[in-house]
């Protein structure tokens, strides 16, 4: 059924169903770590702002934390340098690094424009603005990898001041040590250190895969939640591997810390935001506090 | 096709369509005149409800003017009197008088609890509260009917202070005079009055007609648009009769006096309100400044 | 020897001696429960109006607590319907519980006007408004006797709203349950729920006694002044009876819970609200915290 | 009759009556000039501060602005100079512009502290706080008399600044011209100045006098008000003379310039500011706008 | 002599003759276009940081805006792209107006990072966040040469929210037109639109010239001052040619448009801000408004 | 070297060593006493006005707190009275009370002149204006010498007040009993009190000697710092005698109140308090926290 055969009122009733969902998020902090496909793909990026921009407009306080991988990987080619990897950590030389924060910035600016296109207005940072993020160079086992950060330190002012003008944040992941030279640092990594910051009440990163699978060979095995309880042994278990592993290692950490609820989402599918936070299905892994209920009309009761 | 029907990424792209809306009127005021049977039938009540608590959610400042006819004749019954009326106008001696303005204020605070129960806060206030509405007696063709009033001033500013703490006022039509008598006032006129005094951008009145006919015996002679200066000399044909003909003068002092736009909407059709903001297909008759453009998309251009 | 006799010097010394009790409630919340005769009488009616606005206007936060017991009986005979009681409460069935808050709708709406009228603006809310008042079903000896509230708990964010806005709030004690179904709650008990949320420095109740007596057949019995360890005493040892001993207990609970000085005033006196303002004579029984002085001139020294 | 002899009831009437005019000036700014006897008087000194302060207690924003010529001869005597005047004017050279500043500093820590024994704040300034006061050297009748200053500019800020921090500013007529020399400014040009700064709504001289005579030496020919053109009149056909003739053109440069009513008190009179305010009757010489109805009550019709 | 042979008084010295260049300035907005040999050289791109940091620190409101054109070409060149201009201004198509959008974010936060580590918070942005710079394509001389953008209108508001939350911010001036593409600007054009949209007390440009010469050939013809008028008379004159004519206009248009004073400055020369700012030599070329004093301190006479 | 050889470049690098110290004072408080040769030589006095201008343009907040006892006693024999020394401390009768309010607040306003002058606002205000200073008799050895006051209470709130409108406030140590009598109180006291009660970051005492020496009699013991603990120390080995002493015990006070560093300044230095802020040489002697790092620069590291 096309979405042009949807007579008016249902979607009136629609607008009315976003009605408690609207009235949950009222005022609060939404942290979405953006990247992947979802960055790639033309349409699925206008519609994760139109999402985003949505999210403002109803009243919350939605902030965008952006990578850049795969664009920073092109212009390293782009410039006659080879990418060069360690423990699949990107090595991070001097030139790479310099490469690597033009190409974030010009990611960034690019975002705030599509926000901007959607009338709301957006204001673009690195973690360097307002000395947002501070950092100290991270080993990969033990090995140098070049400008690679750790974080250290965020200031969020930059932050509290920006939403409190009104504006929607959008941040790239660029820090700087205590001598003040540059860092890439992992957006998730700095996704979750924000939301710490800031007492994010939610964090969704957007990613390439459906979610948490139990068993990752087994597409059916999909997580749909966990509390932080269960996420922590299933990291303990040692049965999760590649990239997951720091990400749910982050969206621990994040609950840990004060943000009340992370979701892995699948980027690949259209307003997935949307569809995690306007309907009680759910989409994508969840994770959430002991003790809290499973689903929002639970806790409502 | 039932509402169940849509798919969630249907419903996320209703949620879509309603952004440009949404920020057209993000913290303007709509007065919304509520009467007729929207306010009888308890399905289409809980819905106007609805759908004002989700303009409030949304960033708009919505006010509730209400009126609240048949519930006192009820009660005038009930306590043995007979209602009277000369020119279609009730005679408001003071023991109706009394009962009138008990009925309204359990009206206004029924009308409270309604949005209270859809977790926004709301605030019900007479024309008395703050000194809002001051008037004095109207004859009805130099008849003296009694305790009914015509306003002679507004003191807006109880309702800025509500707005200002994020209240949603509900306003009903009771005024005093000079010497602090109380007068029922007609809601149509106190809703008008009250949103030139806000400086409106919207004023909705909900009816139990479709809205305006170029011809009331002809059904299918509604008419959806009209300029000011097209409905005042609608107004001046003298073919219009019967309750219109005061509502659509009413509409048309608005307009002269600040208010943006005036909607005669037909309450009867569920989430009218809904309809006629988020969607540009409108519905009953607007009537708007000279020079506007008829569309909100064509203005956009 | 008549008021016109006071020559103007010892006008000007009268105003003169409110000087140190201008001082001491400059700015303080004064809660006044507002019943019985001075509620009747339409000159003892106007007095304490007027004591409550020079309360506001020489710097005090003045908020009235209004019952309306008789008229509501009046209003119950009225329709032809039984008033019922079952151990000295009103069974309030669902007819009479909307009559009661018709009239007492009514009633808080005439003393808005009444404020008003002395250049003060009042707003008449009842504790549905903003959500003040919460409330859920009242046994009487475990008996089901209607739509009577037992206050759960008090938002008091609205009341500190027009207090800011520099309204004069009026409150009549009508709250809801948690499925949002009205209830009529003692006017005591919603005066003393409300001195208490918002730490009132007094709460004064009008009552038609002359306070609270040792031996009520004995008249020369009058207690002028208890601490709450003394009137905890009182009421344990049981000698006390009729409608008092509620009224002490919530007397005790008040001061327990932050108020700091309780008033059983005879409002059959005229402008008794002054008296024990701004006199140190005292009238009525005070009650206050062990410890304290017993008049404020020992306790300034 | 005593005071003590009135009834407790007889005091709440008297409170009762001030009223009106409570509302009337409440946070509108009252200049006073202080001087004469009431300077002198301990009784006289003690009233005159009560006055002030219960203005401020009941929301007024009383200013005090004094001289304290009598003093500062006392001390120009007392360190063995001769006081020395030119028609009618003090002489002011260097060492006696020096014993004017510091007595007049003297005079207005004195009353600083007695505001402070009612328990209100004061802060005493002179005119060179803040930069409140700028002069130039003023001639008599061409001769140069010294340090005696005409004032050219008056910086209200530090004013309205103390009083938005509930301070009761209490002001010595001491001013510097642009080489930031130290001029005595007199102290009736000084409130003058200063309540047409402030816009104050009354200005009130407290003089040795009664008021204003239409004929000197006929008593009973005390002008109880007039219009500012009755008393340009008066001053034009030259029959006024002696201090009176400044003082008069002060009043009438005050109302022209936005001050509301002007008041010619006599401060031997106990309480007379009170008296003036309070009460219908007023007392001294009222001068105000042509077109002003003659008593408060009047106008409020 | 070295600085270090300076005693601490003669240091002292010079802090107190900043004095009334500090007044003069305090809280003004001064905007300092930054660009040529200054961003080169690293010694002098510290200095001009450290003037920027000190002018912040003593209460001026410095804002930087930077261009980046010898950056953009080392970069074009290095992805083997060949750099090309037509009547002096660069083609700018799609790839090199990527590229010089990515090289001056990475200056732009180049930047924030050296005021940063001077200890005052920084926020770099572009033309796009919070869509401050909007643009049309610029023709030259009717010859599309790519998304080189005109600008057509300043929202100042990010400036002035992020001046208002005490940040420095650092402007790169790369705007958007209605479609949303993004433009480079001439950073000169740019400084000259953001002084006037702010009301700038002073605007400098850090040129690669000593300043305007009356004869380019010769290098004793430096004007030290021009009033706008003279100013205009020389641009009128045709003698002025080469990169200084277009910058001159803007001086001029910056100065008819509310600002007070346009420097155009050698930012060869350590410090030239405060040299400019804190002495009354002044060095550069000064363009002021007509009527204006030419000096400071004849001004304060 | 005269300041005149000194270059322009030279001067602005002079600016950027301020920076620092001008980062690290920011919104700091800082208390300074301000008293000896300092407040009789002339040139000295412009010097140390100029300091505290300096001071407050950049954006510190510093408060002068000032004595005036040479000046006092030239005034009581000037008017023939014979000046009364006890244990070294000035019997205070009340005519001598009266002359030293007297003198004290007019060596206040000349103060307040000279600040005015060099364009900042400043407000003179004693221990009495918003009863800043509250105290009690002090005796000398248990002998009563007279209103000599003790400090028992500071309420900083005008300071407080003063210092958000940006006044520059100017204190003379007069304050006032229970009884509100007047007394004087010691101005290093006061001083010391002052800067306790408003948390200062520095109390500076200007006085007539190099800082505290280890030996009086060997001008080369002079101590440049000491721990709080080594000034306890010094203290209680009984070497320290004359008006050291006390002094001494007034710092360690300080410090052990919250005051971050005090500092025994040279007043008769040109400039000292420039000297000792902007130089991280220092000069006279610093007492400073235990544990704190000696110098500012070690401090940052």
């Amino acid at each position: 059924m096309k979405s042009s055969e949807i007579t008016e009122l249902q979607k009136a009733e629609v607008l009315i169903e976003a009605l408690p969902y609207i009235q949950r998020f009222n005022r609060k902090i939404i942290v979405v770590k953006y990247g992947g496909s979802a960055m790639v793909d033309e349409q699925l990026k206008h519609q994760v702002i139109q999402d985003v921009v949505l999210l403002k407009l109803v009243g919350f306080k939605p902030i965008i934390v952006h990578g850049g991988g795969k664009e920073i990987s092109r212009w390293v080619n782009k410039v006659g340098m080879e990418p060069h990897f360690v423990n699949g950590l990107r090595v991070t030389d001097e030139p790479t690094m310099e490469i690597a924060e033009m190409v974030l910035n010009k990611v960034n600016k690019s975002l705030v424009q599509l926000v901007n296109e959607l009338g709301v207005k957006a204001v673009g940072i690195s973690g360097k603005d307002g000395m947002l993020l501070r950092c100290e160079k991270k080993l990969s086992k033990g090995e140098d990898i070049g400008f690679v950060g750790e974080i250290t330190k965020v200031d969020p002012q930059i932050i509290y001041d920006l939403l409190e003008k009104d504006f929607l944040p959008i941040i790239c992941p660029i820090g700087s040590d205590e001598y003040y030279a540059s860092y890439n640092i992992n957006a998730d990594d700095a996704a979750c250190a924000i939301a710490r910051a800031v007492n994010a009440e939610k964090l969704a990163f957007l990613t390439d895969v459906e979610g948490v699978y139990r068993d990752f060979e087994d597409k059916s095995s999909l997580i749909s939640e966990m509390t932080v309880k269960e996420a922590q042994d299933f990291v303990n278990s040692g049965s999760l591997g590649g990239g997951m592993l720091p990400k749910l290692q982050n969206c621990i950490d994040a609950i840990e810390n004060g943000v009340s609820r992370v979701h892995i989402l699948d980027g690949r599918i259209a307003h997935c935001l949307l569809l995690e936070i306007f309907t009680n299905r759910g989409i994508g892994t969840a994770i959430y506090k002991d003790g809290d209920a499973r689903y929002f009309h639970e806790e409502a009761k």
